[in-house]
Order: structure tokens, then sequence, then C-alpha cells
């Protein structure tokens, strides 16, 4: 297929394609802004690769790819396992592929519950069909997140302001419109004139490629700074406000996100800048009562030493590459939800806006 | 010439070859670590565009170099304007190479000072071999300069220490040894065992680049993070003290260094980490009361957009490129001269160490 070059809100980061007997298809994020390329996954093992190597990346978008993943895997592999086992399986498997946004397991055990509450009487296909519709809720209920994410947020985005946000919490981390770039969309749709700062965000860039990508498709003026020149352009007042998406928010609001995020706002802090995070409630880990509990993914060394396929750093050189952060709750100024602002965030107003936990948190 | 792929203490990063009708010897920096290749400098507009493009950095080595380049531009160009108004020209040539580092504008401005006070009536062959003499000097006080800083810093690292450094401030930076990391191969000559991060250093990577080649080459514990990981890095406890070179030093000790060292002077101190800063005395510009007016470069944009010939950006997105910022004084633990440690940092520990303003300064 020839893709347009361009799209308007609704970027197909991910999408079900076809009914019974369908699959999944992807935006390859690894190969954008050079390139846009769809990528079709029809079996578990390519969702799960998908994932592991961010074609598909963003909270929201993977828990999303995970659910759907699921249907593909039941339509390849499926029976003559009883459904809920198959879907267990599936999921062990799927859970594998990155350890900390928490979207993932959510997804997966929503994905796992409603197999569990299928008749073991019920037809293969009915119940394929009932998690089908699952995996299609779970991607309806994401878009719609979104969209009242940037409802919540867009009354902080004033006109004239400087806005910075680093890695990429767009329409291309959630089925569409995104979480941070979706609350700058709907301020952007209200009217409002503002420029963002975008973090390049080594080692992979989310911020040059796709973060820079879709604030261009909407014409929003944007500035793209390497992550070290975030305090020098904080210092310069050029920034009135941070915000960022969210991998795993902790009960008490610790959030891991991108590395570089927690350095961000302790410069944040150190400006007088506000500093806001944006994330559905399904990024949320209540179980965690704060964030030194949440895994930490540590990704291969040479997405650091190599770009594009050439060494930029001596032959065996050490490198460390944490892909995440985490944020203390008292350096995030609040937390824009589907369910309302988190202001200040602690525990309590966690609470208060959210609800209390259930048992799919 | 077939050089070595390693050096030990000396590393050739600007070298006089011959005498009269010399000419200048670089490492190109700019093709490091992949290849070890020597440039040769045999007009001033070589010596120009090596300054311009990075072929030689580092405030000291481009005081060396700029130096030196009124050496080849004297037997190039020489005759038969008077000496003194030839330096002059070259002078005011070389200073339009880079605007930062003050070093450059030092350097040139010692070999102005030279020229001024060579009787009118000298052979110019004999003027030339003053001037050139008057260079080789520069290069020599700045091997010593280095190699006092390391005496001076030492101290500051402790065994099982971890330090941060930033960019470049090694044997590639000046004459040979370094500043920043001058002080660390004292410490190892000393016998003191450490841990060297490095952040990477975006846009152009020195710190990748050359920071962890040199490391390696002397078999120094060395991890490479990207600049966003710092604070991360700080939190988990790691570093116990920061470490950077610097390219103006004003009055008051307000410091111009690659751009990020603001910001990780900021997260040092949110982590009480002690920063220092290592330079030579000629990198201090007395004039300037404070690090307001420091001239502050801004690079092509295309350093961000574009890593080996590949865009890494969608094309036309804006980016901001500078390549300093100013970190003031009040963040700055101590910073390390060939004169002695100026702690605390203020304008009169910095004139009871380096002494009064001389004309030259």
């Amino acid at each position: 297929m020839t893709p347009s070059p361009s799209f308007n809100s609704s970027i197909p980061t991910v999408t079900w394609i076809g009914e019974a007997d369908g699959h999944i298809r992807l935006i390859d994020q690894t190969r954008l802004p050079g390139a846009i390329e769809f990528r079709d996954c029809r079996n578990v093992a390519e969702v799960w690769e998908a994932i592991k190597v961010l074609r598909v990346r963003g909270a929201p978008a993977i828990g999303v790819a995970a659910a759907l993943g699921i249907i593909v895997g039941l339509d390849k592999n499926g029976g003559p396992t009883p459904i809920a086992d198959a879907v267990s399986e599936l999921s062990r498997y799927l859970q594998t592929s990155r350890p900390t946004a928490v979207n993932l397991f959510w997804a997966l055990e929503r994905m796992r519950q409603k197999a569990a509450s299928i008749s073991a009487d019920t037809p293969w296909q009915d119940a394929r069909h009932l998690l089908w519709q699952e995996s299609m809720i779970i991607l309806e209920e994401d878009r719609h997140c979104c969209h009242r994410i940037g409802e919540v947020g867009a009354p902080l985005i004033q006109n004239g302001m400087g806005v910075l946000t680093h890695c990429n919490a767009g329409g291309l981390c959630a089925s569409e419109y995104g979480t941070a770039l979706g609350v700058l969309f709907r301020a952007q749709e209200e009217g409002k004139q503002f420029h963002v700062y975008v973090d390049e965000t080594r080692p992979l860039l989310q911020g040059a490629r796709l973060t820079a990508w879709e604030l261009k498709q909407r014409q929003i003026a944007t500035t793209l700074i390497c992550d070290n020149m975030a305090a020098a352009v904080m210092r310069q007042r050029r920034i009135q406000l941070v915000i960022v998406g969210a991998d795993r928010i902790a009960a008490n609001g610790d959030t891991a996100n991108k590395i570089g995020t927690y350095g961000l706002a302790v410069l944040a802090r150190a400006h007088g800048i506000p500093m806001y995070v944006a994330a559905p409630a399904s990024t949320f880990d209540r179980k965690l009562p704060d964030g030194s509990g949440i895994p930490i993914e540590v990704r291969d060394a040479k997405e650091i030493t190599r770009v594009n396929d050439v060494d930029l750093a001596p032959e065996g050189v050490e490198a460390y590459n944490p892909a995440f952060d985490v944020t203390p709750a008292e350096f995030i100024t609040g937390i824009i939800t589907e369910r309302g602002l988190i202001q200040p965030v602690d525990r309590e107003t966690i609470e208060r806006v959210l609800g209390t936990v259930t048992a799919s948190q």
C-alpha cells in the first residue's frame, strides 16, 4: 500500500483489520519520520516483537496492541485448549515483551478476566467473538480517554505559553490523539497559540522522530532541542509549563516515564515551572505504594553507541541504558486523567479523582 | 602516515611540524573514534576551518591552534606588510572562527602583544622566529598548565568515587593531558580507583566519541550514558563528584561550558553532589563582570537533526542549537586552575588565587 504521508487527528497507530480472522495493523514507529510504513501482525510472536523493538510504543498503545495480540494469538493457535487457558498462556507470553508500562499488564488482565467470565460451554467462536469485542472496547476506551484527557488538560495551556515535552505522548503513544500531546491538540482546537519545545529524547529519539512529526502535521509552532538544552531554555524563560506522559504511576503518584523525565522535573522545580503528567487511569498501578517498586527496563547499550548502524562510541565501551526513570510525586504539579485533574499529587487526591481500587487495578 | 591507534599520556592534539616553513598537525577530532586521522594546516584558512568545524576543539586547544595559526599565516602570506600589522590582520580573521572560548582571543592577543614588542627594524625572519617562539611557549605553557591542574585537582578524587563528566575536557581539548580529565588522569597515576560516567553530549557527541575513547586508552572504568540519564544516575547515588571543563569564566566565576553543563550543575546541587570546573587561567575573561556578557555560539540546526548524513527529524522542523550555556558561580563548588583551587567561587577568591588582572587578561 502507498500510505498518505500525513494524517489528521487520527493517526492509525494500532488498528484491527477485518473481524473474524482479522489482524493487527500498526504504523511502524521505528521507521518514522523517514518512512510511513505499516506492519501487519498476524500472530502473537509478531505482536511481541513489535512491542519489544518499539514498532508500537507508548504505554496506552502497548496496552491496546497486547489486547489485540490475544485475538491474533487465539485465531492462529486457538483450540483445543479451553479459551481461558489459551488467553492466560498468550498473556503470559506477551507480558515478557516489556516490563515498565503497566498498561500492558492491565490490558492483558482485562482480557484474562473477560475470558474467565465466559461460560466454559460457550462455543469457541462465540467466546472468541466476545474477547474480540472486549479488545475493541479497550481500543475505543483508549480513544475516548485520550480525548477526555485533552479536555481536562487544555485549560492549563494559555495563549503565548512555551511548553516543553519529552519523548512522545501523542497520537503515536495511544490509539489516537495521545495524552500529553492530546492536551496540546485540544488547546489548539480551542484556538490557543503556544510554542512547543521538544526534547529529542535520546537514545531512540522519539521526540525528534515522532513528536516533532506529529506537531508538524498539526502546524503547531515547534522547536526541537537536545535533551541537555532543556535547562538553558528554562533559564531563558522560554518555558512556562512541562507536560509529559507516563508508563506507570504508583498509588502515591510517583511516576515512571521515559528516561530524562526525572531530570526535567528537578529542573522545572528549580526554575519555578509547573510539571504535569498526562495519563489514563489504566497507567496507575495502585498495588504499588510508591515508585520504588516499578521495574525499570534496561535496554541494549547499542541503542546508545550506534545510530543508523554507525558506531558513535569506541568499540567495547560500556553504556548504561535505562529506558525509564521514576519522578517522585512531590515534583509533579498535577496528573491529568480522563477522570479529572489530580492536583496536588498525593494518595488522597488520586483516590478522590480515580475512585477506590477495583480488582482490575 | 599510519598513526598508531592508541596514545598514552600524550595525544598529539595540536603540534607543530618543522620549524621555519613548518606547519600545524592536528588530530581530526571529527573523525574520532572511528578513524585516527591527522590533518596538516599549511595556511590560515585551513586553521580557521579546522576550528570552525571542530577538527580541533576545546578551549585550550583552540587557543594553541590559533597561536600556531598566526605562524602559518605569516609563512604563507607574510610581507611586505609590517609583521605587527600582518599578525593583527591574521588575528582578526582567526577571531571570527568561534565566539565563546576566550582562549582563542587570549592566545591571539598574546601574539599581537608579542608582535607589537618587536622592534620595527627587526628583519622579517627574525621577527617571525620570535613569534614562532612565542607560539611554542603558549603550547608548552598549556601542557604545563594541564599537568598542574591535574596535581591541584587530584586530591578531590577519592577511592571508590563515581565521577560524572560532560563533553570532552581531556587530552583532546588541550595540547595534551586535559583539564577535567587531567585531574582524573593524575588521580589514576596516584593509584586511585574510581568510575567515570560520561555524558554522550549531544549533538556532537564529544563525550561518546572523545572522552570515552580517552578513558578507554587509559583503562579507566567508564560507563557511557545519554545526557538525559545523568539525573537518574545521580539519584541512584552512583555519582559523588561532577567535573567539567570551561570555555570562558567571568570575573565572578560564572562559567560558560558545553551546553548541558548548567543543567548538570542544577541537578548536582539538588542531589548534594559537588560540581567542579577545571580550567587554566587563560580561560578567565576578567573584563566581564559576570556570565551575562559571554557570547554563546548558536550552531547549525542540522547538527541536531542529522547524524551521519541521515535525517533524524522531519524535514523542515526548527531546531535550536546553542553550543554552550552559562552556569552561575553559585552552582560551582570550586574551579581547579594551574595556580590553585578557587573555592568558594567568587570574585575575591578568584583574585586571590589568580592575582590581579594584567593587561593581557
